[in-house]
């Protein structure tokens, strides 16, 4: 099983703050945004005596509720075609485990959530990774470059979307190139849809749109990022297809319930009103737009303008970017400061490739940002590894 | 994936409702005994803006708190070798993973909690059950049958105590045994220990009670029937192995956190007085004595008095238990009432095992079940494939 690339950091950020330095954490998904107080307050105001179980595929009146949720993203779904997980991540593990035998394979475009490993291992599955590069801006890789890797044993294909860990946004008609991939090679296509309300450029086009492939496509969601709900550790496993879903439930009836607070807070938080994303989409675009000018205007750097989720991958004039973010939190300071960032190289499957690039989570407020940022420019100057 | 043996009766239990009937739920393990008001009030009180993911290992507040608890019972552990686990299930999950490879093998005695396989499956190793039977009270199978089945692939031994389902506590004596045959194997002891505080019948050993085998012992644990808190889904993850601990953070990281809501359940309840379990016990004991003894008085019937958690199980005089129980459900009525068991089947790894036995979870007042065992009893003078 492999460690958390993010996480591995971790212990050098404790002993930076020990030593006193302000650390700007850009490295990891925890939204910094408030859990809506009506979701909140619907656990709070709870009055049952007895924590029970709930179903094994989540409570029907949350899942009725999630399916009119996704009714008004345009996808058609009814709540028995619903499974609540615990957290996107067992909607991935249920799905790689329900429609694959170990040694199967799963072809996944990289730069990846790097967590896809774990489950992978997990699972008993391989991963075939397709790169996909900062110069196009994390665009889908050439249909070719799946062909190449298909054989006998692969059986999926992942797509996040928007993109973690690059914010791409996946256009209707890169997803039309999937259909057409995965009806050619009968395989599934599983959609990690967690960053949906978060597209700043253009609309979301979710795997569940497509048309003609309900056999084919398992969304995995999570409230997590939606609603700023990360610790409630509720997502959901959703796909049309009906043998699927049978043979999810015995996974899910194995591990009993998803957890039932959060399933509390997720249902209150679909009555949100309409607009309630709007203001967050906005706050979330101000800093995207921030860090993304923030980080072309440093000399050798580039960084794609990402199209959703709150991540944008920058390449850096610097010679090993694991080494450069340990240095960040080890050997360097400005104002007593300094940032936390996540090395590309654990989003990327094929060796070596990364070395150069970073992610950034624009999780943090605007000033914080640019605080942020006057740190980086100031790192790439002292650093010794730097490249140009 | 096998589908679970304890919910495939549902269906017919909602169509038995759906007519009116009404049915004594003696089928599966959720109390109905009030999740402590303290408890849930650290819940409802709670007062964050954000609810973000936790520490992958669950909060430290809580896993300091807890080796306070495990202190009270006698367990010697510290809060960096406790991991928070969603639920129980997550735990087995984990050790299964962390400590064994695709093909390895676990020895459980049967019958055993049903989940295990799915969880052995999930894991891609093989269960060697090991028979233990209804005439001894499902007492440790001799050493000799442990000692059969060891091969090379041998990794681990399950012991869940009290048992579910046969209710059965292990002795020192047995402990002791168990941990020879780990040393001279060098095997892993898989603790189940979720109804440790459910024992009416002597102490409880726990396998971090044994001396000098802190590197094979892995204790999973739940606070799900211990608080009443089933739907809370956390658990616990403990180890004195280092190399363990370590291996199974990666399994904790990749799935990011335990749910955070259940933890500042979990974390309260630790406070509860300590006559808390007094009263629980006393109830579930009265339970207990009365469906024992009812159980017995019915001719044909035997059960043996469980020492521990709030199971029995009864040998009756029927042809197939699996028949029996749909038979209760589809076709009986005593009173327009009737009742759900869980049918042995389910719980013995060996094919043909458990036909005419049944489990009851005495998890309903003293009164239903006498209700329910009046069903029973009539039940018994009227099924079709009844054997004497």
């Amino acid at each position: 099983m492999p460690p958390s690339p993010i996480r591995k950091l971790v212990p050098y950020a404790e002993a930076a703050k020990r030593k006193g330095t302000k650390v700007y954490h850009l490295n990891i998904g925890q939204p910094d945004i408030e859990t809506p107080q009506v979701a909140l307050d619907a656990v709070r105001k709870s009055d049952f005596k007895v924590l029970e179980y709930s179903h094994s595929a989540g409570n029907e009146s949350y899942r009725r509720k999630l399916a009119g949720y996704y009714k008004q993203a345009g996808i058609e779904v009814n709540h028995e075609q619903i499974i609540i997980t615990t957290g996107g991540s067992e909607a991935i593990i249920f799905g790689f485990m329900a429609c694959m035998d170990a040694g199967d394979e799963v072809i996944i475009p990289e730069p990846f959530y790097a967590n896809y490993n774990g489950f992978a291992v997990e699972a008993g599955v391989v991963v075939k990774p397709i790169t996909s590069s900062i110069e196009t801006g994390f665009a889908l890789p050439p249909i070719e470059d799946f062909e190449k890797v298909i054989t006998a044993k692969t059986k999926a294909i992942v797509i996040c979307n928007p993109n973690n860990p690059t914010g791409y946004l996946y256009s209707a008609a890169e997803m039309e190139v999937l259909k057409q991939l995965i009806i050619k090679h009968n395989l599934f296509l599983f959609a990690d849809e967690a960053y949906r309300e978060f597209c700043y450029e253009g609309k979301h086009t979710s795997a569940m749109h497509l048309k003609g492939v309900d056999d084919h496509v398992v969304l995995m969601d999570t409230i997590s990022k939606r609603y700023s709900a990360c610790g409630g550790r509720v997502g959901a496993f959703v796909t049309k297809n009906k043998a699927l879903l049978e043979a999810t439930m015995k996974f899910a009836q194995a591990r009993l319930s998803p957890p039932s607070f959060a399933q509390i807070l997720g249902e209150a938080a679909i009555d949100l009103p309409a607009n309630y994303f709007d203001t967050t989409k906005a706050e979330y675009k101000l800093r995207r737009d921030t860090i993304v000018k923030r980080l072309n205007a440093i000399p050798g750097v580039f960084c794609p303008n990402p199209g959703g989720a709150f991540y944008a991958m920058a390449k850096l004039p610097i010679d090993d970017s694991d080494k450069f973010c340990q240095w960040l939190l080890e050997s360097f300071t400005y104002n007593n400061q300094t940032v936390m960032l996540a090395p590309a190289t654990g989003f990327y499957s094929t060796p070596g490739l990364g070395k150069n690039e970073v992610r950034l989570a624009y999780v943090i407020n605007v000033a914080a940002i640019n605080a942020a940022m006057d740190c980086l420019e100031k790192a790439l100057q002292e650093y010794p590894g730097k490249t140009m």
